[in-house]
């Protein structure tokens, strides 16, 4: 082997340890097992009115059961119509809006059940129920954290309530799968 | 059928109407759907400086895939030395204190390594190692946000980091799950 060689065996050696240490916690790297949420990655996706950051996820993280964000909707913005084969929980954290909930059982949507949420509110989304959340408060930011299982999300968009679920489109990866957004490291 | 059993049979009936309603949320009642976690059930379950509350919960809500709880700990007040076989992520909402943790890869748990936590911090537990969080700090109550994949949890509960993993005592069902609470209802 070459100089050159080596040189190159060297430096995939050491871009290979710095993948490691970002995706495996080392027991002596503090920062690594407990993360400061406020320094991590944050990202709108392209969304208006939009905030999303990834607290504990499968493609970054490599969780593999549970995933959490945190999502923050300035007034007057709302998740897309959509679904999703997974259990999801939502607590609010600040502000207040409407949780727009419909059935699974029928041919399309339909006419979505309406339920206001506010700071310090609970719900649980129905496996496969379409569903979209609304901060349609005129002043105040609404933020969640929102749990989910079976990581990756493979969420399904409705056009409306009345798109038939077969219509729904897939979005896999999800904008914030596609686009990983690596954790600053203070290390390096 | 006389005038008692025809009165039973009502009685019946209406207690269990009663119970389909605490169970199966009915998109007329916004109350079932969407929860106020200050209004929710709240022990300490017998141990001293410590509060839970089962926001989403297997056997509470009947969740299948993910859990949710808020835990308070008051100075000084700490959680047994335990592992359980599934992922968990928390949040630390407010206060500080020190997450103490070990590996499942040797005999016994061994010295843990120590970890700060703080409000607006995150961090997992790696499936199955030892653990214990504890609030050192002398003023400020602790309260997180807790997560866990394949509920209801199975914890298996350590004497001390010296002893071998399979003499650790499986507490199951655990404490919240094994006593129940009810929701309480405005509505009877």
């Amino acid at each position: 082997m070459d100089c050159a060689s080596r040189l190159l065996a060297l430096l995939l050696l050491f871009r290979f340890s710095i993948f490691c240490e970002a995706f495996y916690h080392s027991p002596n790297e503090g920062s690594l097992v407990v993360r400061n949420i406020s320094k991590m990655p944050e990202s709108n996706f392209g969304r208006e009115g939009f905030s999303h950051i990834t607290i504990a996820g499968a493609v970054l993280h490599g969780m593999k059961e549970v995933e959490l964000w945190l999502q923050t909707f300035t007034p007057g913005s709302r998740t897309p119509i959509h679904r999703h084969s997974c259990e999801e929980v939502f607590v609010v954290l600040k502000g207040r809006g409407t949780l727009m909930l419909a059935s699974s059982s029928h041919k399309y949507p339909g006419t979505p059940q309406e339920y206001p949420i506010y700071a310090n509110s609970t719900f649980a989304i129905p496996v496969n129920d379409p569903h979209q959340i609304w901060n349609n408060d005129e002043h105040e930011d609404l933020q969640m954290l929102v749990v989910i299982s079976r990581p990756p999300v493979k969420v399904f968009i409705y056009n409306d309530w009345s798109m038939p679920h077969t219509a729904a489109r897939l979005k896999f990866p999800f904008y914030w799968d596609q686009e990983v957004l690596h954790e600053p490291k203070d290390e390096l």
